[in-house]
């Protein structure tokens, strides 16, 4: 409706739209998460309460954003993934990050009083920031999703071996530091067993794989199909008919959006989902 | 910590760092607010509960990141402006507006029911995109400011006069547009006036201006410096001390945020208030 | 060497990097070639000395850079095709297109007495300007190539006959225009064959295909290997042995660098010649 | 023309826009230049005949595009400065950097011969790469001029002690090398003129100064006017009319394109010549 002399400002935008037929990863971290889990006492080493918390955001975000097909978080993290045919806002960088982590934040605060009912929010709030990464093929998705499922294992290992000798062992935070300093995956299994009667093993898959959001559909027999294949195929451009769309928009409302804590880095959990990385949505369990 | 045949995946990031030596800008723009409006029943033209909540978002967010030096918000949008000299995440795109997203969510989801204390948000809940543009000069920066401002102007005149037509002169939506379709300022002032005894001139500043919001320090008297000459000399690269830093660093901290309603057009606002443009704190008034 | 306190300006580049594992295409184009064509009388519809010159310089570039695997050209433009893996220069856009304009700058001034012996260039001297656009498949990769060679067709059909029918036809260039205006191909092929007994498919292939140029190895049977997977598998990261990158040196030096006229549509010419694609150079052949 | 399926490959370009009201510097650099010394015998520490033709296509480029305001130039090495208000290719960065280098290097082919008329081009030939940085303030733009003028008489100063060890007092490379480590100014000053009788400041403009080149009207009296004002005030966005932007591309025409080396570090240079930097056309002297 404006306008007026100045209107010429608008010019100074600069373009951001991300490579066309990549996959998009968006990661949101906690900014200053280390003084916040102080600040509220979060319950070391693994705070089931938070990741909840997380957890039923990106729930939500999922919800809200149906262009996301599937998302992982780990600590005060979480990676939404965008397939590489999706073309929401016009695959603009800017829009696309901002209202992930906006959206992101906004039931993180909305939601804290149900995971919290004790403890009130207070300033300086939660937040987080975000950023993209894009990933030309398949390989390379998968290769960042299992780099962030490692990450959470290596971590989760760690943490739980240092927390332990301290909470159980007497340690003080140096002490476990230096006693943990050049071990190795076994030798941490080992202290945690021979020292706390702990099976690394019998952790909660919560705290060993991290959480994994995606549409459920009817699983797929592994080898009754080719995922690589069916991506691959996926025409470029898209050739979709709009009643197709309209056909896969249906469906994908009717999905539940879960939360899981499954191994992402073999293929069994890819192949027998393969709506994930074709896109196509799957067959609608009956009773839901 | 972690470390695996996947970390490769980190390669694919890509530089985003804004221009050195400019100015930032980053607006932030309420994500679908029409359906919003009319779900939480918001008062038209104008809703002070909603204005409200956003100055007050505003103006912790400003709390929270010293670095910006002042913001201008009207309706459902804000602008946060970076000092050239910022180097707040070196400049990141994406951490500086992710971040300032985020924040600014975080504290409307959180003060929203002390401004809608009988409207209790639910899902789809409110978030909000942004996005960052540079400005080389300091006329630029200003023409921003007033483009926004102007667009203020025009969009809460047309809006005060569609809305007395339905409210108060019996007439639709499309008859509304209608009559007013090709009117000048000036037609509206007359409308308002005859018809409904509205002087336009004595609307709320806070409709008519929208909302500005920078630390207060004394009031300079206009003409006894040269605000372009300071901002021009602010050395290239940046030569303060750490002492200086800190010290201004202290005198930012004890200034109050606050948020008025004036005219940032004309010069006397920044002439009056030099710290906003020269990055140097002013004098801390006494009674704060 | 130097060191003054005018070195923070370096500061001001930024990065330019091109996003990994995705093929990069740099197209240069003649500047101002219409002109050029008048002032050194090149033939019309083509120039075989001016094509010919286009693919010597094409060649050497090819030879000069030998990152690049694959090069198209036709009329005043060529594009050069970076396999998904090199890391040439960093991938930095800015080197890589100005390094692959200015060389083939280079050589056609160089070679232009060559080709046109009797016509010695004078001010303003050719130039040609050029950009990089990446694709993340290769079957992008093959409908950017394919996209070139259709226009190549197009273009060369319709030139062919509206020269025919000023040079041959008596007509001037606005009553061609015309007259070609709203005519498919079949029907400009029934005006070249009935008016001007050309039948067209006997036309020159370098007219009619362009110009493909490309590392000379032993042919493959197609069929006998599946190019697609030896692409999809090349390892991500690279993870071949420097050994092996000094082999597959030496052989890409012993190759001769061709220049031909084929259909880069179909699968044959890439089936054939799986090295373009897949990066590992061929078996040489013994008489070179 | 053209119209296929493989269109699409197109929409894979991506903005590169230089932002707006920033000056552009586009530094081009010869390729592996000691290699090419080397093997046409450039003279030590500076070959005159390599100057000249460097200056020669500089110039040249100059006249090409008259959106160069000013250029410098020393060794292998060019840089070209756009005014902030330059509209060149709506100011994508592709196109700018691939045009200066092409044109830079044509030029540079061409006159080859006629400063080297003894010794003929031969493959690899020479070349050049490029870059575009953006400064946004008048300040940053002279500081990069100072800082490659400041590189000049270091780099220069050392190369004439170096290569007068060498060449007169009887050293080799390395045992020069080391006899000048850790050495300040004065120090090579001094060994020049006790040793060899050289007095630098002698030495020939051209190697200590490096090269400008700039279009030359009558010169100005230094205070009669302020640079920085004239340049701040430069319209934003541009409001000069159509007919006074013809008027300037006439005078801007007329004038003469020179090449001299003067000291650009102090303001002398720049005051005199205010249309430099306010892109202004000056008055052209009467004999040309």
């Amino acid at each position: 409706m404006a306008n007026s002399r100045f209107e010429y400002v608008k010019q100074f935008e600069q373009g951001d739209n991300l490579l066309l037929n990549t996959w998009i990863v968006i990661r949101i971290d906690g900014r200053g998460f280390t003084k916040l889990c102080a600040k509220y006492n979060f319950e070391k080493p693994n705070d089931r309460r938070a990741l909840d918390l997380m957890n039923a955001a990106a729930k939500a975000v999922m919800m809200e954003l149906p262009d996301i097909t599937v998302a992982y978080g780990v600590s005060d993290e979480y990676s939404f993934v965008l397939h590489k045919t999706c073309t929401l806002f016009e695959r603009r960088t800017s829009k696309l990050i901002t209202t992930i982590a906006s959206t992101f934040t906004s039931y993180y605060i909305h939601l804290w009083s149900t995971h919290f009912p004790d403890t009130p929010l207070s300033p300086p709030l939660p937040s987080f920031d975000g950023r993209a990464v894009c990933y030309p093929s398949m390989q390379n998705l998968r290769d960042y999703m299992s780099w962030r499922q490692v990450d959470c294992h290596i971590n989760n290992l760690y943490n739980t071996t240092f927390w332990s000798l301290i909470q159980h062992g007497g340690f003080d935070a140096k002490e476990a530091e230096k006693f943990l300093a050049g071990t190795l995956s076994a030798d941490k299994n080992e202290i945690l067993f021979s020292r706390f009667k702990i099976n690394y093993n019998n952790e909660p898959e919560i705290y060993k794989k991290g959480s994994v959001v995606f549409r459920d559909y009817e699983l797929v027999e592994p080898g009754s199909h080719d995922v690589a294949e069916t991506v691959d195929n996926v025409a470029e451009p898209r050739t979709q008919s709009k009643t197709q769309d309209e056909n896969d928009k249906k469906r994908r409302n009717k999905a539940r959006v879960v939360v899981d804590h499954l191994d992402i880095i073999k293929d069994d959990f890819w192949d027998r989902r393969p709506w994930i990385l074709s896109n196509k949505p799957g067959k609608v369990p009956k009773q839901t």
